[in-house]
């Protein structure tokens, strides 16, 4: 078990009716802001009262606001720089996010580049680690990307098409995260799926590492992985079904807030991959993890077979033979079918991205991340792109 | 699942050397203290050298300090009163326990006390609820209370032996909390037995809940409660096993900061009777633990066996049957059999206790927690005679 520091210090605010208390939360966690900047992503949250119901609370407890709407996926740079802007002309000093990874992560961003004199990329770009930004608070409508209790933020730089995940520490955690599933019962189910695939893929790049003697935080993130694909159909055929939207909810933030990473290296080279398929050809971050991360593992089943064997034996019920490879196989094979039964791809075909250009995603992965990267196994860009091409 | 907040701030400072930190921890997170008392219990942080590192740390950030050792198990109230005048008569304004639970729960009555004008007992009495307390700092050298993640405080009443536990939310949380494994090396086989004991009953104590559909809990708790399990016989075999130590050490605390409770009814009234078997007779409260809830399972398991079952098919692998009494009873028997093997009594006899005064255990009892207790199924005087009576 590696040293590690482990500290999640979010105020998590489960249940029914759970954003009736955003405003005082905002007044106690928040800094008792005079204004706050609300951000929010497409029409939903509006169509459905939220954001209405998020700003009379946020009135009701003396707070000012100012919004900034229409926050797409994978979210862009140019609207970070707009948010900058918009909070220092008008006096913002906390930030809330009203939605998914997406609209958090650009909130984030937004928080941590009011404070900062120069371009709030260079954190992105690696130049210096995030310090201090506003005080951050969530009401999330969308399980998946676990933003609301980590400090990482994912922006994509439209000169160059980087797409960056910043990761910091602490000073990005939001300080509240209002989480109420019954705003999820509306999300289509293709976006529940992807919110699934990215919660295990979380679990994933934690899980498949090289330290050893790690049971506490294996019994934890098995545990969890497990629970997630036994809820999950029970979503799909129930949209409306309180106790499994409040499952895949709250396991997308035990997913990604650091607990399945304590003591251990973890890997990341999936995400990583499927950050440049993203970035090139648009699609979702959680369908591309889909046919991403049974590529990563076949390809891991070859070179280092026990990690991807423990998964499908711990997870995958896969029953255990003495032969790593052929359980690990298995256990590939038992994803890619539930990835199947719940509408998502597990081939770029599938994905919609026809011709990839494997060249420019191996460039692009190695001008991003190095020459060689991974933590459960290191790879070249020979290795990349065969992992590449496995998941035609 | 039930409505929730989980909060769980407490920065956790892991590894080899971790206590080189305490100075620099107390600075950033104690609120920048002027003087800090430090608590600490029996002579083995002393002998250890533990002590005066704690000390030199804290002295080279510029911190004084005040010292208040020999704090016993069961720790009572007393030492509680002597801190609180000491801290008041010395300007102390930051308190930091160096042991284990005895240790860490003294320190934060103190804590509590200081900046309170009445009786701290108040707060244990049920009088009032914690609101706030001095900034509280923990060097744990002993898994298995959990108090350096929890806000809770055991203490016990010298005048009536009153043992009670104080659960506050966030009150008494400490700020940091310094965990090295190898300050664990030393520790007993008994004592490490025991707090193994202990961290299992305080999963089982939420995992044991009315509540149903919390799969993504249960899968957290059902994979700590195995991993400790898989774990333990190695800490025995191997006192000095840096990883089988650590494990179990990271595993005490996710046990009992909350995480394992999120969104269910939690039940607790396997520690109310150990709590009055440890006021009555003196025994340490993880092998009374290990006493108690097998009884108290074996109880359930004629009223309310769907929980006991579960637990031995998930938990101690008991292969499954249709019957869910007599999966129960075999999982209770093997959770007995682990006991044994790790050195711990499974009855009053085993654990010293001969002629147990069973009126005065279920009138005490009764009298600190009520007339009907209990989340999982709820009990009266008559029943928990019975589950006393199973003990023997």
């Amino acid at each position: 078990m590696n040293n590690f520091t482990y500290c999640t210090p979010t105020r998590y605010v489960f249940g029914r009716n759970a954003e009736a208390e955003t405003g005082r939360l905002a007044k106690e966690y928040l800094g008792d802001p005079k204004k706050v900047l609300v951000v929010s992503g497409g029409s939903s949250a509006k169509k459905s009262g939220l954001l209405d119901r998020v700003m009379k609370a946020l009135h009701s407890a003396g707070i000012d606001t100012e919004e900034m709407e229409g926050i797409k996926p994978n979210p862009t740079d140019d609207r970070v720089y707009e948010g900058i802007a918009l909070c220092r002309e008008r006096g913002v000093d906390a930030v809330i996010g009203v939605g998914g990874g997406s609209v958090i992560d650009t909130a984030k961003a937004i928080a941590l580049g009011v404070l900062y004199e120069g371009d709030f990329w260079d954190f992105y770009a690696g130049k210096l680690a995030p310090e201090k930004a506003l005080p951050i608070g969530v009401v999330l409508t969308i399980p998946a990307a676990g933003s609301e209790g980590s400090g990482n933020s994912v922006i994509t730089k439209l000169d160059g098409l980087h797409k960056i995940s910043l990761r910091s520490d602490f000073a990005l955690r939001p300080k509240f995260a209002v989480m109420n599933p019954e705003l999820t019962y509306t999300l289509p189910a293709y976006q529940t799926a992807c919110g699934i695939a990215d919660m295990i893929a979380h679990i994933m790049e934690r899980y498949f590492t090289p330290t050893k003697n790690v049971e506490v935080t294996d019994g934890i993130s098995e545990g969890l992985l497990r629970s997630i694909i036994a809820v999950a159909p029970r979503v799909f055929a129930n949209p409306r079904d309180y106790d499994a939207r409040a499952n895949i909810m709250w396991a997308g933030t035990m997913a990604h807030n650091g607990i399945c990473g304590c003591g251990r290296t973890e890997d990341w080279v999936s995400h990583f991959m499927e950050h440049e398929i993203s970035a090139v050809y648009g699609v979702a971050h959680g369908a591309g993890l889909a046919v991403v991360f049974p590529a990563w593992m076949t390809y891991m089943t070859e070179v280092a077979p026990e990690r991807p064997a423990r998964f499908a034996r711990e997870v995958m019920g896969v029953p255990a033979t003495f032969d790593d490879k052929s359980d690990a196989l298995a256990g590939i094979g038992r994803l890619k079918a539930f990835y199947h039964s719940i509408g998502l791809p597990v081939t770029l075909g599938e994905l919609g991205v026809e011709n990839p250009d494997f060249d420019l995603l191996v460039k692009k992965l190695h001008e991003d991340k190095g020459e060689i990267i991974g933590g459960y196994h290191k790879l070249d860009a020979e290795a990349t792109e065969k992992i590449y091409k496995l998941m035609l």
